[in-house]
C-alpha cells in the first residue's frame, strides 16, 4: 500500500510558532522529495484564504517544498488532480468541511490519496482525514451537507487533546465530550492527540510522532497510551461499522 | 404575548448541586402555580434516561412542582401536547436534536410554547431553543436531520460561557470559536450565558437573570454586558435571516 499521511493535532505546540514543532514530522511524510502542494485553506474563516497562504507558504518553503493555495486555482478539482501532495489546515472544521463539499473535491482528494498523492492534515485538516468529523471540537457555525469526510484512516481522531478542566468551570471535559461519542457510537473507538503529536500512517501501520504520544479511547472508561515512535496496525483501534462503503453512523 | 421561557447557561454554578443555584429562576417562569412538566432527557449520553430523571424530579418537586420524563410514555408527541410546561436538560446538543426529531416533537413543542406553555431549557435545552444549535459547545457525535431547532427565541445563545483558554493550549478560545461563527453568519449575533445566568423571556423582552450577567455578541470584535436583571427587547440581538419560515443560515 502506497498511501502516506501526516495528520497532526495542532498547528502549535506550546509557545513555539506556526508548525514550528513539526520540520521532521513533515519530513517524514513529505520524504525530502521535490513536491509541489496543494494548500486547502478553507477551515479559515476570521481571516481570508490569502493571508492563510502567507502564514502558510514560508513554513512549507523553508523546508524545501512549494506550496500554493487552492483558492488561486479557477478549477480546485485540476489543483487537487495535478497535485504532488495535499495540505489542509486548521480552522473550523464544519466550514472546511462544507466547502470541501462545495468545492467538489472530497472524492478527488480521497482517491488520489489512497493511490499514493501525500496527504498532511493539522486540527480541523485531521478531523476532515477521519471516517466523519464527529470528534471535532469546533462549533457548528454551518452545515455541511454530511458529517462523513475523507476517510483516510478507519477510525476517528480528537486533536487538541486536553485533559479535564478549567476550575470552577461545569461544561464538560474532552473526556466526558469522548465518552458520549463513544457510548453513542458503539463499537467506534478514538485516538486522542495531544497539541505537537501526530499520526504517520501508510494505510495499514500507524506511527505517533511527538513526545507526548497518544491515547487510545477503548471505550467511554478505558484508556490506553501510546508512546512517542510507537507503531501499532490501523486495525487496532475500531472505526464505524461501514454500510454501502460509508459509515452508518447513525446506528 | 403570551410566551414564557427561562433558557439557563447550565445546571451547575460554581460547586453547587444539580439546579441549586436556580430556584428563583424556576419560580419565575412557573410562577409557583401548579404545573405538571414534561421533563426530556434525550441529551443524556453517558446515563440512562432513567437516572437523568432520578436527578430531576427532586429538583423540581422540591419547589412544588410535578415532573415525568417524557420517555415513560409511550406516545412522546401526546405527552408534549399534555405537558403544563416542558423542561429540557443538558447534555449532549446534537444528541438532543436528533432524538427530538426521531420523537417527532420539535414542531409541536413549537408550537405549544409559542402559544404560552411555560418552557425551561438548561444548556442543551438552551441550544435547542434557540433557532439552530450552531452556537452549541457540543461534540457532534451524532447527525440531526438539520442543525435548525425550536427557534423559541429569534437569536443564537451560547451558554456556558467561558473566556480565555487554559494556559499552554493552543485550541481555540470561545471566543474565537464565537468569532468564527459571527463572521461567518452576519448579521446574526449571539447571547452568551455564563454558568448561572439565564434569560427570562416573554417572546418580546428578555431579562437577564443571575449575578453575572451576559454577554451581547454584537461582531466579531464587539462585545456589550448586559447586567444581571436589565431587560431588552429581543430584537436588539440579531437572528437570522428567515427565509421560508426558517433560518437561511447557509448565505
Amino acid at each position: 500500500m502506497t498511501q502516506r499521511i501526516l495528520l497532526m493535532s495542532s498547528s502549535r505546540k506550546d509557545n513555539l510558532g506556526y508548525l514550528e514543532h513539526a520540520p521532521e514530522q513533515i519530513h517524514a511524510v513529505l520524504r525530502r522529495e521535490k513536491r509541489k502542494i496543494v494548500f486547502v485553506p478553507y477551515a479559515g474563516v476570521t481571516f481570508s484564504f490569502d493571508t492563510y497562504e502567507r502564514i502558510v507558504k514560508p513554513v512549507f518553503e523553508k523546508l524545501g517544498y512549494e506550496l500554493e493555495a487552492i483558492h488561486r486555482s479557477p478549477d480546485p478539482r485540476k489543483a487537487v488532480e495535478q497535485a504532488d501532495a495535499i495540505a489542509v489546515g486548521g480552522g473550523n472544521t464544519f466550514a472546511l468541511l462544507e466547502r470541501m463539499y462545495d468545492a467538489g473535491i472530497v472524492d478527488i482528494i480521497r482517491e488520489k490519496v489512497k493511490s499514493g498523492t501525500r496527504y498532511i492534515g493539522w486540527s480541523a485538516g485531521s478531523n476532515v482525514a477521519c471516517p466523519t468529523i464527529r470528534t471535532a471540537n469546533d462549533m457548528p457555525i454551518v452545515q455541511p451537507p454530511t458529517l462523513r469526510a475523507l476517510g483516510l484512516v478507519p477510525f476517528q481522531i480528537n486533536p487538541h487533546f486536553i485533559s479535564g478542566k478549567p476550575v470552577g468551570h461545569n461544561g464538560e471535559s474532552r473526556e466526558e465530550r469522548l465518552a458520549e461519542f463513544l457510548e453513542i457510537s458503539v463499537p467506534e473507538q478514538v485516538l486522542a492527540l495531544p497539541e505537537g503529536s501526530a499520526l504517520l500512517s501508510d494505510g495499514l501501520t500507524g506511527t505517533v510522532l511527538g513526545e507526548r504520544g497518544a491515547l487510545h479511547f477503548v471505550d467511554s472508561t478505558t484508556t490506553v497510551n501510546i508512546a512517542s515512535n510507537e507503531s501499532f496496525p490501523l486495525a487496532r483501534i475500531k472505526g464505524p461499522v461501514v454500510a454501502e462503503g460509508w459509515p452508518d453512523f447513525k446506528k
